[in-house]
């Protein structure tokens, strides 16, 4: 983390932006919620529009953000994301023509509540109509169709800019092949409701807003913008990254010219956090882009959201952050499973972070939901660019692959065309042989993140989840192959995971350690000891394996569990060979396809 | 939970308090920031002191309680803790002698901003001077002084009502027996820290504030103290209820007349929440009040809460519950390791609530904070009236004890007079026949809630942890002995929990039951199954058991990991017999005694 007062946002000025261009549509937009509204929208371009009109990225700014996405050069003012926007960066500038819009409501040259109603030829104020976050992303879609572009490559937004990318897919599918939103909600929470509800009521309830006619005043309602700005600006970090910042140093408070409580290091901090805002933003479009987030409502239950995202037709990329508890990644989630519902290509990456909600726009993470995105973007046209394809480094010869025999019996055993879901899909090796070999709909479940991102790098779906408790995410008989490879036998919920296994596959494939294998029996019956052989080279203290399962165990397990076997074949990896005699005696690994 | 609108402090009136009496002090409160202080206290009583004056509990209130912590009578008001206080409740007024003071610096008959400050005849509003917990607790120490007890059974309180038993704990060691913090901290966090100042913000900052003088004009800061009661109120809640309050109706606002957005359900709610408290509590009592609570500060590290809490001589039950984020679970474990570091008598539990901050006060989980307060208050006179003493339910004959053989080897092998920590102690059977046998330090750790209330009700220490990760909570060498009975198989990180034992232990005994046992040996080496028998009687995929060892591996584990075995026992607990002979092919349980 950088200096307690220099967050991100911190960098932010009321300077006029110098690249800005503006564009006045001579339509109004048609409000979401009844009336029309004049627009102008200002917005910086940075890269190259290639001849195909094909490598736009569109930028959807959060509450408090603005055009200036990132510095145009060295001279220029720090950009919002500067860390993951410009030349070589995760949206690479010098790949991407990126568009960022102030969006409607603004106060940043965007029409908003400080814009002159041309009815009165005041500033609207209080006048200014309820704007929705679907008014925004209309105000978008012209500026998008002003630029002549027929269909974006992606619409990448955090927190509000999430809800416009998530809103793009359902007004605009035609219109996007990529979304990503990052820290993003369906419907903010009850609890982060009531923190805007608070942050209002200050703004509203301060005597110089005076009605929301304050522009030809001497002063807006700065305290109250102040304070909602300092409630915000709690809930955007976590728990733990306030204690970085502040608990050493809590009885050195900074004196700084503001009028708020200065006795505690992070009472100076809000202080000047809020007075630092109300310089740079009004209070009006503080109220109206709030409640624009407020309104944004597609479901709070799997049943609607999948009705109001049936239309998407673009891949995904969700991103939540683990210590994110104002847009919590059960959101996210929420979203992921609407979408698998309708077997719509996502992936899904819950970033480790101590960061909270502010996460997205940091440095700390950016490693993984930069690369995320970077390595979605580029196979976003399918040629693939981007994509290293890790696949050679689980080719035969590898480390990974000599412990992975299995692999190519495995592929054998999917039909042709099967869509397939590979429970703990590591880096992707088996999904994408199965790629290669034309399977369309292909799934895999991970937990690792880095694993997370080299399956995205190679452009292959992958969805953030534990198996032992996230399969419910998906739906019944969406795959006609799950599979479960050498997993089983480190899974604590064995009935759990295989009746969902199961209820998820048509048929599933599991392999698995033969516990009964020759060498493990003789181990023990002979020496007394815990066995150390084969497949199972662990001792019995440090051995990730929790499961011991034999072929026979395992068969009489299927048949008390209603699970019908329809293929079985059994390795002896360590000779490299099939084995046909006697294979819970001879076999050290086995392998089953099994449905019920 | 009950009607959203009927939160346990909305039944809060500002009506005069029947029952209240009060003791103006001769001397004043010598402050501890510098200053003094005349003093009224306003208190209640329930129930009767008896004649050895050893039955009082002192109850400490939270910000905006008062001295009305029950109802004395079907006609009264409620009370803030009607669920934990009265006649037969966990704090039972039949038992017990109940005194309750409005605290210094409160605004319902103690001592507090809005008194007449008699050097001026007119309330202190600004004036009043920075007061602090310790300071609250002496006004409190007066009255108890007033009431003629010596020494108090006990000082109850959450939140910053468990700041006070703390300083009670840490200022007059030698006037109380038992100390039960609940929800509370030793210092608060950064983040609740940030709130508080959000809060006093914008009651500092509303112009009917007036710097404080407001008493005689036409109204106070109304709008600045509904504002911060706003946000408190939403740190008192856990995002897990508001959703249950607010989700499913949240365009239903209940029109109320208050001033405050009204748009969402849990705005009305927030609007009236504030408006509500305006009409009962004085927004300089706010500020002192939640001033003192953040400058609470007995340290942040083990070491400084050590070093303040080695004068503490009383038994302490500290209590802290899971979805409570404005005092989170850590600080009271923080507390808890601190009172291990000196070796005082703990019991804790972390409570598995939904209830966020407010737990402590609400019915939901009063069947396990209220059931460990009583059981704990039954046992602090020594008189173990209220000790059913569970010791009969595992003694021979029992279900349990049918399984526990081991029980009585493990008792042998103890020194006399040893102090013992029981790793997964349960229900406290082995504790308690060691207790009778007249040890005087035990201990328990324990991860199921009612395996702690049962330990707490029989008179046990018993501290909620989980055996991988907790254990650094202890010390080294803190415990003669260290026990882990029959426990060692379900562990995950073997080396990592034999470490810590290791280290908190000057001796070890460990029991496991035998991979190697013959009836073992021949299921996998004749049938080729995992095997089931003897004390491993579980299938394979539902077994708690994760490791899998023998005698002899454990041997070798111990000579590998430098671990000196003083003791080796071996058992056929299915024949009820010691085992001489091949212990590792014959005895299904080993009992060794270890240290490093």
């Amino acid at each position: 983390m950088t200096d307690a007062f220099d967050s991100t946002d911190s960098l932010r000025s009321a300077e006029p932006l110098k690249h800005v261009q503006s564009v006045t549509f001579e339509q109004p937009v048609q409000l979401e919620l009844g009336g029309e509204l004049p627009v102008t929208v200002a917005y910086e371009t940075y890269g190259q529009l290639n001849a195909a009109k094909d490598n736009a990225v569109l930028i959807c700014h959060a509450l408090s953000g603005d055009s200036h996405v990132a510095a145009h050069n060295a001279d220029d003012a720090p950009g919002w994301w500067d860390v993951c926007v410009g030349p070589g960066k995760p949206i690479d500038t010098d790949r991407y023509f990126v568009i960022c819009p102030n969006i409607l409501g603004g106060c940043r040259g965007t029409t908003g509540p400080g814009a002159i109603n041309p009815d009165t030829d005041r500033p609207y104020g209080a006048d200014f109509p309820t704007i929705t976050i679907n008014d925004m992303v209309e105000a978008q879609r012209m500026l998008v169709d002003h630029l002549g572009i027929k269909r974006l490559l992606a619409v990448v937004g955090g927190s509000m800019g999430g809800q416009m990318a998530i809103s793009w897919a359902i007004r605009h599918p035609d219109r996007v092949r990529g979304l990503v939103p990052l820290a993003t909600s369906p419907r903010v929470s009850s609890q982060s409701l009531a923190f805007d509800i608070v942050g209002r009521n200050a703004i509203l309830h301060d005597p110089n807003h005076a009605g929301g006619q304050y522009y030809d005043k001497g002063q807006g309602p700065m305290v109250g913008l102040a304070l909602a700005r300092m409630i915000a600006h709690v809930t955007y970090l976590s728990r733990e990254s306030m204690e970085e910042k502040f608990d050493a140093t809590r009885y050195e408070p900074r004196d700084l010219p503001v009028a708020f409580e200065k006795e505690f290091s992070v009472g100076s901090y809000l202080g000047y956090q809020g007075a630092k805002f109300v310089d740079r933003f009004d209070a009006n479009s503080y109220l109206a882009i709030t409640m624009a987030i407020d309104l944004f409502d597609l479901g709070s239950t799997v049943a609607e959201l999948t009705e109001v995202l049936a239309e998407s037709t673009g891949r995904w990329l969700v991103i939540s952050f683990t210590s994110d508890w104002l847009f919590p990644p059960r959101q996210s989630r929420l979203v992921v499973q609407s979408l698998l519902a309708e077997e719509k290509p996502v992936s899904y990456c819950n970033v480790s972070s101590n960061c909270g909600h502010d996460a997205f726009l940091l440095e700390d993470d950016v490693a993984v939901y930069g690369e995320l995105i970077r390595g979605f973007l580029a196979n976003l046209r399918g040629d693939e660019n981007g994509s290293t394809n890790d696949v050679h480094r689980h080719g035969r010869g590898s480390i990974f692959a000599a412990d992975r025999l299995d692999y190519d019996h495995v592929v054998d055993l999917v039909d042709p065309g099967a869509s397939v879901l590979d429970l703990g899909c590591g880096t992707g090796g088996l999904l994408t042989q199965l790629k290669r070999r034309g399977h369309q709909r292909l799934m895999g479940v991970e937990i690792d993140e880095q694993a997370i991102v080299a399956s995205v790098r190679a452009g292959l779906d992958v969805v953030h989840a534990d198996l032992e408790r996230d399969l419910t995410i998906f739906g019944d008989k969406q795959f006609d192959l799950v599979v479960l490879s050498r997993t089983l036998q480190v899974v604590h919920d064995v009935e759990g995971v295989m009746d969902q296994m199961l209820r998820i596959g048509r048929k599933c494939i599991v392999t698995f350690p033969n516990f009964g294998y020759h060498k493990l029996r003789t181990m023990l019956a002979d020496q007394g000891r815990a066995p150390v052989a084969g497949v199972l080279s662990h001792q019995w203290y440090n051995t990730p394996n929790l499961r011991f399962l034999s072929i026979t165990d395992f068969e009489e397990f299927c048949q008390a569990h209603g699970i019908t076997v329809h293929v079985r074949q059994f390795l002896d990896t360590e000779a490299g060979l099939d084995v046909a005699d006697d294979p819970n005696l001879n076999a050290d690994l086995a392998i089953f396809v099994v449905s019920r």
